[in-house]
């Protein structure tokens, strides 16, 4: 592992994607996105996408200039196209529209169509809160995950997300894919042989095995519950926003020419139309304590939503940013054939 | 098991609530929730608990003639406090105040603290929708399940329920509770000396367990992704109510002389704000084809969120109301000792 200032990483990855033509202020939102990523240890979302950014836009299946125009709107709502841009672009015009809705009318759902990826939701939920709203997030995905009693895929890893404020012990985040687990660790256990932990995937006829080498689809987390969520994002996201659902996506590392056709929602509760700001974040620090205060079993430490991702990033923040060998040579390759000069400056602490 | 009629069962458990000093307004609000949850198949949230909330009023932990007052309130937004009411009288009041404001806004959020046991959430989101609007709604339960790592109970088993109409297949109705089983189904397994499930249950020591001897506590559903759920719902109820939470709230059977101390939330989305109703109808009709399109494995059949519900519904609507005979005895002996007359009239088809 390579210990990199994420300062420097920021702004190579803003440099690779402002020499694919993408505007320099759309190119810092993109590379902040996915630096958070690696700093809060979702490193799956983080910096190790840019290659596959890269050539998509490169293959067709995202533009370096969308027109992202917002196509119904009132008070309290939106509904944008995204114009099959890079997802991040629309993520951050959809936020701030549901920030300033929520501001002006207390709650507020913004929905976008016609879109590309957008990373980690927990980015996006953060900066639509500023710390005065509870905030969510959901997006569909290209399917990856078969339905209880199915033998097929139907539904992607469909993440949700919500961010709440607090006094000082927070933010809580959650930010969970739907999933039992991610796909990167199956295939991970499956290159390694190593057995399956029970109920992360079925086979081929849908019967649930822990055997990797018979593994084949995803499971939904918590059975028909976990399911049930994953559909009710595909109807938040895409069927609210008249986008694609299902086998309608495309996948974001197979069909790089198409785009993937996602659809995001977007929702802000403003917290001072219920209860002062400041009274309802010392509640939350109280609730944090109280579940900081329940008994942990030997050897186990409880944790609330996000305190995981707090201490990562303050780690990451004090200690450098952690990128494995062949990233940093993915990421030079990439700004060398894209002309970046000096690129292992870049990579100096 | 007795074969019911659903309807002398409703008027039944009207009259037993309108002797109880309930106004006959909200008895038949009450009566009417308790029975859709048998007829759906949510027999645990359904008449069974008429000696229970029979026992609260009895006890003083619930008002026959609650003050239920809305305390704060913008265009899309409302806190009420339901002065330990039973929560059905509240959650209707805050339903209908819900679906107004997203009427008028597009979307609105309204919640409830002081409050007792609203039965089952399905209810509720039906009645907000009213076909044209997707809703929400959940709400914080007494301390049941014990948090991943935990040798303790900390969260209830907090329900999130979801609810989307469709143009002829559906409604889609996701109503889950965030722990991975039913209290009950610890209780049976435990009477039955039945090997659990695993990941159902943990020991005194927060040690994962099978044995139905050694289980004390239930775990989230898909752990720290179930988990954080339940405190998300949490926030989005007492939190954001200034209600209580954790181990403030009172047992549904136990503490009787206590308010249950709930708070709930009610989200409204209005659809025309997005898309055309019926066109996002149809969309929802052609997900639930696609659902439906999915291979099975074999023995198997995919199911949408809520289509057992429909199924169970339609059935009993048929079929009339089995009533399990201690059930029958239960109910008769409550209404006897009331003064209802001729009691056994009500159990005739």
């Amino acid at each position: 592992m390579l210990k990199a200032n994420p300062e420097k990483i920021r702004a190579l990855v803003t440099e690779i994607f402002v020499r694919k033509d993408v505007p320099a202020e759309d190119a810092a939102v993109i590379a902040d996105a996915l630096l958070d990523a690696n700093l809060t240890g979702r490193a799956s979302h983080g910096v190790l996408r840019v290659v596959a950014y890269v050539d998509r836009l490169e293959a067709g299946g995202g533009k370096a200039h969308p027109d992202i125009r917002v196509i119904r709107e009132s008070d309290t709502t939106a509904v944008i196209d995204g114009d099959n841009g890079l997802g991040m672009v629309a993520a951050k015009k959809a936020c701030m529209l549901a920030r300033e809705k929520a501001e002006k009318s207390g709650i507020s759902c913004v929905v976008v169509k016609n879109t590309n990826h957008y990373g980690a939701a927990a980015y996006w939920t953060e900066m639509m809160s500023q710390e005065d709203m509870i905030t969510f997030s959901c997006c569909n995905v290209a399917p990856l995950v078969a339905p209880p009693g199915g033998k097929d895929v139907a539904l992607g890893t469909n993440p949700l997300c919500v961010y709440v404020p607090s006094a000082s012990h927070g933010p809580m985040c959650l930010d969970i894919a739907t999933s039992t687990v991610a796909q990167g660790k199956l295939f991970d256990y499956q290159l390694r042989h190593h057995e399956l932990g029970v109920g992360w995937a079925v086979d081929v006829n849908g019967i649930p095995t822990t055997d990797p080498d018979k593994a084949r689809f995803l499971t939904p987390f918590g059975a028909h519950k976990g399911y049930g969520i994953a559909c009710m994002i595909e109807v938040m996201s895409a069927l609210l926003a008249g986008g694609g659902f299902g086998k309608e996506l495309n996948d974001m590392y197979e069909d790089i020419d198409k785009p993937n056709n996602l659809s995001f929602c977007f929702i802000a509760v403003k917290i001072d139309r219920f209860r002062p700001v400041d009274e309802f974040k010392r509640d939350v620090d109280r609730f944090i304590d109280y579940l900081h205060s329940i008994p942990a079993a030997e050897g186990q430490r409880i944790f609330f939503p996000g305190e995981i991702e707090i201490i990562n990033r303050e780690k990451a923040k004090a200690d450098g940013l952690l990128l494995p060998e062949d990233l940093v040579e993915q990421l030079t390759g990439i700004a060398t054939r894209l002309g970046v000069e000096n690129v292992e400056e870049y990579f100096r602490m």
